[in-house]
């Protein structure tokens, strides 16, 4: 059926007044992680409240309370809880954005004042901070919202809303909101909703519309290995004891293989392999290894195979090594052996692997590992967080809308891909709600969401604004 | 022979002024790491300086220069060169000494105030920053010559003395000046210099005076592994590409065996294996692995084998490593794939070892073990800096008077010992000079020179001033 012919017009007409409104939300300055930027943002969910109020939705802004960060306490970001319409013929959407934005400064080495939504006409692109990640979808929202009520048109299904301003800094206190929401039933702003909108990712490349219907878990750990009872020099105690550090990079060493493979017995063979259909899924992906190695900035992808990479992301698990806590970190030279050090490593879980399940295995592991070294220093194996990985069936209704609602937009049927991250809010819906979530990006791989230069591509901005309205009409006669 | 016994009675007698002026010099915080405190570092240079002048010692400030530190261009503290004594018939002593200090803040763990000399008359410890390290000792010459003035008595030999304010940090400009000072020959301060004392380390245990007659040399590498053009995101790129991290981990963990030997072909086979007669100095000294586990804060020795663990201090390269630099290293969890990370570590050296010598080996192995890694990063291995191991003749006179000196005051053999780590200016005067250098400590094991609650026992002033006389009767008739 797709959307009305008056509505997509709307749309084109008035780009430029869509994207004025997107520059007044790229000015207020709503980083998340920065304590002398919490007024800001603060404002900026204030900013957008008023904006959702004067387009008729009834809001409740929610105190999610204080936290400690950077020595201060803090008032948290009001989470935007709204809703748009009662028909109970209708069906029910609610819909997640984050009006909060990474940090950006100019000397990071952006080419324009990144809190300035440039229009630059000549590769059509808005760039700003903000403009993609996620501030450019909550618009494409309030465009769409706009259009309906300036045309008088009916809403096709009652809308409720979900806005956070911390999705950058950890999402404090959004889960137990949600919860807590879903919890008052028919009573609460969320009682009725039939499926989740969630439009925070991006496509897979600069060339195809995406659907997502699947992010990775976690499990991040730290190994800590202790020896001395203060930093030695080495010079003096060098092979005269036993050095955690020699421990540590020893047991770092036995995690993973340089070609990727999980080292550690039984998390590799938790996932089923691939079977013909699905390899022919990511067979038929519009992505290279070339497009892997452009966005990571050298020629590094661990396969030409196209298939093997691709799965490496998205439905493989993976284990990165990040850091060592307690070691010698600073540029120079200095002979000490640290007395006390913590190497941290996570692993990207999928189906059906939870922490709890690799949790002990990863531990029984390193520690058989440690005890080959017959060291005298100290030793144990840390769980710091982590969360289940999340997969959608493709073939509900909400995704059903959403090819057809590409389709008719973009003239080319989407990829489905798997992200290889996590948005743990995902997770909290499809649990608390029991309804299908959609992911349905609106940039493209190229955007830079937390790198310099973020942008959104203007036809991603209006077409993508287009999507999101007709998504709605293909949800509304969906079965 | 040994000293006179009024000198020897003057220094018992004068106990408590002697005290009284370690207490000055402890006073002024002459920390030379630290920008804050240079002025009061060249302040307590210029203090010496009178001090010595006072006692008839002809000086000259030597002006390093300035260099950069903390951001500031800062004047070095002055290298003090001095004289006393030309008496063609008596040998020349020259006496090494640094007049700076290793940083010290109460909040870092003192009991008492750092800079202020507490005389702890229970256990009989002298407490303070620079009590043992290295102003105690410098004090200690100064009462010597003291003695002598005050007594009316020749000091038996002519003394030379080179004192710096930036041991602490590099000794920089110091070389130079030494070599430069030695070139002039006669018409120089160190003309016919005959052998060298320095006193700036420590004994093997409490219990033991000790002789110390070697230092290892120290070649300082970082392997650098780059890959992707930024950082990446470990949910977005895990299992899509080479990761730096791993590759470096795994390349760390082949350089050294959690026994303490070292992986890299060449380097341990360099060192000809001890001998019988060496093997017995190691089992005549009195030193044992609860020593060394006691002064390590755990029980983390390498081996029970008493001799396994002296040797590999004294007699035997090492390999630490110190961490990585451009991974993660706070608190907390990051999902970073670090785009270039530098792993630092390095070899203490022993003869017949240069860092000219093994830095091929390093270079080579490395490389090799990475060509294993088929990773498409790119990776390169660095030498930092590196110094050469040293070694002096024990038989040779100079040693044979500090023994003496040694049975005739604590009424003991001398332990001797080469230390683990280096002090570089004892190869420059070695290597300048041609003559003997000898190292003879003044303070114990337990001092905790860069620790805090530094301190030097009364009883090691004390008697160790008189060991420095001693000392210089002993020489002045040596052949």
């Amino acid at each position: 059926m797709g959307a009305p012919a008056n509505f997509l017009q709307y749309v084109d007409n008035n780009a430029d007044s869509f994207i004025k409104r997107l520059g007044e939300a790229v000015k207020i300055q709503s980083i998340s992680s920065d304590a002398r930027r919490r007024q800001e943002t603060i404002a900026m969910g204030l900013w957008l409240n008023d904006q959702l109020t004067q387009l008729g939705v009834t809001t409740k802004l929610e105190d999610l309370g204080t936290h400690v960060m950077q020595g201060q306490t803090l008032q948290l970001p009001y989470a935007i809880i709204g809703k748009l319409g009662e028909d109970p013929k209708k069906k029910t959407v609610l819909i997640y954005g984050h009006y909060d934005v990474q940090p950006a400064l100019k000397s990071d080495g952006w080419a324009t004042e990144p809190f300035e939504l440039v229009v630059d006409n000549e590769k059509n692109r808005l760039i700003g901070r903000g403009s993609t990640d996620d501030k450019g979808p909550i618009m494409g929202w309030l465009n769409v919202i706009q259009a309906h009520k300036e045309l008088g048109l009916d809403l096709p299904v009652n809308l409720r809303f979900c806005f956070e301003g911390m999705e950058e800094n950890g999402s404090e206190g959004l889960d137990e909101c949600v919860i807590a929401e879903v919890a008052k039933g028919k009573d609460g702003y969320f009682g009725g909703v039939d499926c989740v909108c969630i439009s925070d990712n991006y496509w897979l490349n600069t060339r195809t519309p995406a659907l997502t219907y699947g992010l990775r878990g976690i499990a991040y750990f730290a190994i800590n290995v202790s020896g001395p009872g203060q930093d030695l020099h080495s010079g003096l105690f060098g092979r005269m004891v036993h050095e955690p550090m020699t421990d540590l990079i020893k047991l770092m060493s036995k995690l993973v293989d340089h070609d990727g493979t999980i080292l550690i017995p039984g998390i590799d063979e938790m996932v089923p392999p691939a079977d013909e259909e699905e390899l022919k899924l990511y067979t038929k992906m519009d992505y290279s290894t070339a497009d892997v190695e452009e966005s990571a900035g050298a020629s590094i992808a661990l396969s030409d195979h196209k298939e093997t990479v691709i799965m490496g992301r998205m439905r493989n698990p993976s284990l990165s090594l990040h850091g060592i806590q307690g070691a010698f970190s600073d540029v120079g030279c200095k002979t000490v052996i640290p007395s006390k050090v913590a190497g941290k490593f996570s692993l990207r879980l999928v189906p059906p692997q939870t922490p709890e399940a690799v949790i002990p295995l990863v531990k029984a592991y390193i520690e058989s590992e440690f005890a080959k070294l017959n060291s005298k220093n100290k030793m144990n194996v840390e769980y710091l967080h982590g969360g289940k990985p999340w997969v959608a069936d493709v073939k509900h209704w909400n995704f059903e809308a959403a090819k057809k609602a590409i389709e008719s937009i973009w003239k080319k049927s989407p990829d489905y891909t798997r992200e290889g991250g996590s948005i743990p809010v995902t997770l909290t819906f499809a649990e608390s709600l029991g309804v299908n979530v959609l992911l349905l990006p609106m940039g493209r791989a190229d955007d830079g969401a937390h790198s310099t230069n973020e942008k959104l591509d203007r036809s991603n901005f209006i077409e993508g604004t287009k999507v999101l309205g007709t998504y709605l009409y293909e949800v509304a006669v969906a079965a």
